[in-house]
């Protein structure tokens, strides 16, 4: 029987938000997760439980039978294990997840390395539809290259390219649409719990601001008392804001960068 | 027959994006605009046109046989043309859309009014679902209460009452969660413009963003490096923007705000 490329072995380094829900889908689509390495025992254990994997909490027990190690750390853990994780195991392929971290940083290290972004935002305890979700693939070299686009194309519809420097700026830009709106959220949600007001009335508004950039640019969806330069309601908010000077000076600046965008 | 209640005869002061939207809705159901006054004669003209209602840009030519007056002005607006509005119609019901405006705007100048509130994020050129949209009543009399929210009850699911100053919280929730969050998407598409990248491809993010906060509490469903703290991620995020300073300064305020309310 050929082999399939659901047959490559596939180890996990890491096992935060990103690599947990990666791990899971490419579990899902019949791909086989040999182990999973976190340096906390008990995420190790839940994410390798999950996908039916071995675990270590021990960078030494990590396996050196692995084709490819998928490597999701923060940037600080990233540096300082690379090193030790690639010894022993310099022909195998490397494929880090961090929209953040370039293709380089494998440079002089291994051999044959490459990215895989998805751009999104990851919860362990919310599960997404991956089939919808943008990667964007580089690699060293042309064969894992391709290999890397052929097991992403299994997760998603939506594959592409992207140099470095590009998946740099998306993943600012992701700050920006994901992190930064979602705070916004979190910052209306602490403002109605302080008056008793449920958060639950926003989400009508909150699914309405999101449908709306489907069919127009954002600059052109732009609503509200900044956008339209309503002096007075901006000042009765500032006003209301007196108590919470971080929040009133985030209101200030934001609603000035939106006037200045017009 | 009985009149029902679409048979009110209905006059809308002003032709914005929430007006527009009002009357299109209004008119869906069945109800019956009578004329539609705006002081810039293209937008009185447009709205009219699509509910099938007379039209003028001069106030003295506004009717005095509505009965039901729906005020979607401007704040600055609402103020000057308050006292010559009323006038002649003393007796009439003057209801008023404005999250920002407490009901007493009206105190002393008409003897029936009220507030209809429909929170969302209206554009001319988007129709949106009205039946999900929350809609907040007040008014100064139980029988107009009770006329407005039978009105309102006709339009969306989701009809509450709620104090001037309750609406006042809403409203500035409202601006958190709808411009501010649009805003950051906006700034997005400005720096992937700057870099001939799609914005595109932050759709599946922004849809998934609002989703999850049907599941969690916002607070809950925080990611990014502010989130987890990852400072060589936010330091090479703010060497990126050198170049954006006001950029730059949202970037590290909102960041910091993420932070503090972790």
């Amino acid at each position: 029987m050929k082999r399939s490329i659901q047959d490559t072995q596939i180890v996990f380094i890491g096992s935060g938000n990103l690599a947990t829900n990666l791990a899971k889908v490419l579990y899902r689509r019949g791909f086989r997760i040999m182990q999973v390495y976190s340096r906390t025992e008990i995420h190790a254990r839940q994410l390798a439980d999950a996908v039916e994997a071995e675990w270590t909490d021990s960078l030494d027990s990590v396996s050196l039978s692995g084709e490819i190690y998928f490597v999701s750390l923060t940037d600080t853990a990233f540096v300082q294990l690379v090193p030790k994780l690639v010894k022993g195991r310099e022909d195998k392929l490397f494929i880090h997840t961090a929209g953040s971290i370039p293709l380089d940083v494998w440079k002089g290290q291994a051999n044959r390395y490459g990215v895989v972004y998805p751009m999104q935002t990851f919860s362990k305890q919310v599960e997404v539809d991956f089939s919808q979700i943008p990667i964007f693939i580089e690699a060293n070299n042309t064969e894992d290259h391709d290999l890397m686009k052929g097991i992403a194309q299994i997760l998603s519809q939506k594959v592409y390219d992207a140099t470095s420097e590009q998946r740099k700026i998306l993943h600012l830009a992701a700050v920006f649409t994901c992190n930064f709106s979602n705070h916004m959220y979190a910052l209306a949600a602490e403002l109605l719990n302080k008056y008793d007001l449920p958060f639950d009335v926003m989400l009508p508004l909150i699914d309405e601001t999101a449908r709306k950039v489907h069919q127009l640019a954002p600059s052109l969806t732009q609503t509200g008392p900044a956008a339209r330069n309503d002096e007075e309601v901006m000042n009765a908010h500032i006003q209301m804001l007196q108590k919470e000077p971080s929040l009133q000076e985030l209101y200030k600046l934001i609603s000035r960068s939106i006037h200045n965008l017009k």
